[in-house]
């Protein structure tokens, strides 16, 4: 059985989504910059049919892992309804995707290989289906904010990478607001980066 | 000239300092958590008279790094207050240190080379003073977090040392609540670390 893990963007003051957040606003103000490394990054441009080139260094090889491992990715209903706008008709996920939601939706099949599924009865539920569907991969929590951290506080992750900008948001969404810290605890296996992010590999663990 | 910089400890959730904090409470709950690698450092150990030896590797280098080029320091009334009572005798600055307060006090010298100074006329008297002391070594701001935030958001900092620790405060001094944003631009410079903390460098540059 493959692990559970997040991967996901945060400024130096702890934010993964910035202030004024809507549905025309994806991310909140600031989130670009969280992001710009992501953009260039050789195995993004590829998955995001953005073009040749970009970038083939340490940032695009953590990416491409990242890629490489996911089997399926759950996310929260807000971050499906902004991708929803946002992301192109062939979006970079390449397989199935779990979208926690009240909604009664049918299977929105996408070009690529991605298929958004609704699931209707909760995290844990949720998980189950994703990790049928990864099979011997792993399951990315893939975001927003609060959905990573009802995971953690769940006890249901087993790894998380923070890609840690040099940048400051100043509002928004805190990733570790609400953070159960007599339920989770981190240890650090591995750090790598580059002049423009550094990314932070933690085990976590159910502490109870 | 020396630079102007900081090194602090931080949470995984941003704080440098926990809930709960008093006199008798120094740093707030968690803040040992926070401070475990920097007891375990043997030139840690030799400045707090804690006796023979102690870790010798990255850690250790990284503090030492701090301590050597530490000419004079600058601290808030807060964090003087809290350390007057659990500094030792021989407190570990060994050199001139600044305390920005509104109390009218005579200098107070302590053993090991150190001395207290009671600066009354704010932020950049302080730094004058301290930097005159560091003649070309660096002056560092030592704390605590309401003291960093100001000098950085009056673009007096060169450099930022995180020592960013794999623990959750949940509460306390967020080093980063009220940056200014428009003012404070980071860059890496380096990433360094061992498995139980991480060291990042950063340049500080005033954005306009």
């Amino acid at each position: 059985m493959g692990k559970v893990f997040v991967s996901m963007g945060i400024s130096l003051d702890g934010y993964v989504a910035g202030p004024n957040r809507s549905l025309q606003n994806m991310g909140g103000d600031g989130w670009g910059s969280l992001h710009a490394w992501v953009f260039r990054q050789r195995v993004f441009r590829e998955r995001l049919l953005l073009g040749e080139g970009g970038e083939t260094g340490p940032d695009n090889r953590f990416l491409a892992a990242v890629f490489d491992r996911t089997g399926a990715n759950i996310m929260g209903k807000r971050m499906f309804e902004e991708g929803e706008r946002a992301w192109p008709e062939t979006p970079p996920f390449r397989g199935q995707v779990f979208v926690l939601t009240h909604e009664v939706r049918a299977p929105w099949e996408r070009k690529g290989g991605t298929t958004f599924h609704f699931v209707n009865d909760g995290l844990e539920a949720a998980l189950q289906r994703a990790r049928e569907a990864a099979g011997d991969e792993d399951v990315r929590i893939s975001g927003g904010g609060a959905t990573v951290l009802q995971y953690l506080n769940a006890g249901l992750v087993d790894e998380l990478l923070l890609s840690l900008a040099p940048t400051f948001l100043g509002g928004g969404v805190r990733l570790f607001e609400g953070i159960d810290r007599d339920a989770v605890e981190v240890s650090i296996t591995e750090v790598v980066g580059s002049p423009e992010v550094t990314h932070l590999r933690y085990a976590v663990r159910r502490k109870r």
